[in-house]
């Protein structure tokens, strides 16, 4: 039974995140594989980071146009880059935990390994469809197929992978219980907004914060350390994973960090 | 079997929407009472307007959570006077549909009362949480007894029954998804701005809105027709029913109709 934490590269930009969430994932003790799928355009300045903390690069196709295992896709050219994602199903491992790039997990989360494929946990935009930043999933050729059929039959509702996997496994707010992952595994900063006294309840349970949006912890500089809002928080605690790492003379070939893309 | 669609007035400035509501209800032609609890301070004026569509009108305690810390982090303050909603579980209903005076349903939705208590949809903010503006519940005099003694003991979370009720029904999230009601019953404004994609594909099928914070549709004179933006078609939504009751020559004894309260 091989099993594996994956996550998502399709451009350099994001490796500020891979790397940090393959070294918190690693400094937590996980007995899984930590697996990146990277596509051809990562350069190999970021290859040699990964490698560093990843114990498999694999490569993937950018679900672009002309590839031939991804033809049905090619109605659609702008999904290209987050379809890229649907590919873990067609990996060798018998489960997968994906976790987007942008995410840190606070604690060891080896659990989410007993859940049925699809576990996920509620979109706190509208909660009856899950966020497909964290999830777990068996890899199979024929969901694969599936998935690839559909993306080119009836398209995502929202343009990226979260439409389509919210489309193909629309039973997930029906189904039993067990395939519901607690917002904590994927608590989003928004939800530290729209709710702040659930936020105050939650917060010290925290499995897994997201950093969902187009502002990564990695496109600024950590916040001053009297900054007491609870979005900071979750960013500098994103930097002092970063730091015991990649800070000061440490620092890895890693573009945009510190500065806007 | 006597089962009740139940609403709360605690005060005269939310009777526009408990009449609308009532209205709503009557006109989609539901077989169950519609009942409004009310507190001692709710003026004749308003009781006379709110004896003409509801069926029942139920005289109720103030109770007010005293919470201010708490209610200071929802940015409530004036929802400490929802702990009143609690009484429910004392009525002589077998089992009821408790809407809050802020919610308008687009259909009839009757078959929410084949759900077991407790059911309720989830928190757009918080979606391990459920919102309580709709809900399903079996009076019940232990229940009532629990609940009062959770507040004295514990309290609530964020001052109001939603904090309360939380906590009391605690396992909703991990129960069987029969308890958990699809968000399209329960569609908060909100969830319109989060994730414009999924409320595009479920517009058609709300069957409740709920239209929280502090501003209410009855707050504001109807969007011009034009106006194209989603959620202000769910108020204008709101308005046309109110028009349809109380507009014009027949407008009703109602305060803070069209103007801030
Ligand atoms: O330019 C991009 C966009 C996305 N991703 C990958 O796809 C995931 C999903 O995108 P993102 O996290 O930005 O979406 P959000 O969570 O903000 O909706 C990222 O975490 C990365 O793993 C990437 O590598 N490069
Ligand atoms: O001043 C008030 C505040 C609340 N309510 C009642 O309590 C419910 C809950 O409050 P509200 O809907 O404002 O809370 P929200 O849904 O915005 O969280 C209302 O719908 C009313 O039924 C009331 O009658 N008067
Ligand atoms: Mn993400
Ligand atoms: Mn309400």
């Amino acid at each position: 039974m091989t099993e594996a934490y994956v996550t998502l590269l399709v451009t350099d930009s994001y490796a500020p995140g891979a790397l940090v969430l393959a070294q918190r994932l690693r400094e937590l003790g996980t007995t899984r594989d930590i697996a990146v799928m990277v596509t051809a355009n990562v350069s190999e300045t970021i290859r040699k980071d990964l490698r560093l903390v990843f114990d498999r690069i694999i490569d993937i196709d950018k679900l672009d146009s002309g590839q031939a295992d991804n033809l049905a896709l090619l109605g659609r050219p702008e999904l290209g880059v987050t379809f890229s994602k649907l590919q873990l199903w067609q990996l060798d491992y018998d489960k997968v935990v994906f976790l987007d790039a942008d995410v840190l997990p606070m604690r060891l989360v080896d659990e989410l390994f007993d859940r049925p494929e699809f576990s996920a946990a509620p979109d706190a935009g509208w909660p009856d469809c899950f966020n497909s930043g964290v999830f777990v999933a068996v890899p199979n050729k024929d969901t694969y197929r599936q998935l690839c059929d559909l993306a080119a039959s009836k398209g995502s509702f929202d343009g990226g992978d979260q439409g389509l996997l919210n489309t193909y496994f629309s039973s997930w707010s029906t189904n039993s219980s067990d395939h519901r992952l607690p917002f904590i595994y994927n608590t989003t900063p928004t939800a530290v907004y729209s709710y702040v006294p659930a936020y105050h309840v939650n917060r010290d349970n925290i499995a897994i914060a997201h950093f969902i949006g187009t502002t990564k912890p990695w496109h600024s500089p950590p916040p001053p350390s009297n900054a007491s809002q609870d979005k900071y928080d979750l960013v500098q605690q994103w930097w002092n994973v970063y730091n015991r790492y990649y800070g000061e003379s440490t620092t890895p070939s890693t573009p945009s960090v510190a500065a806007p893309p």
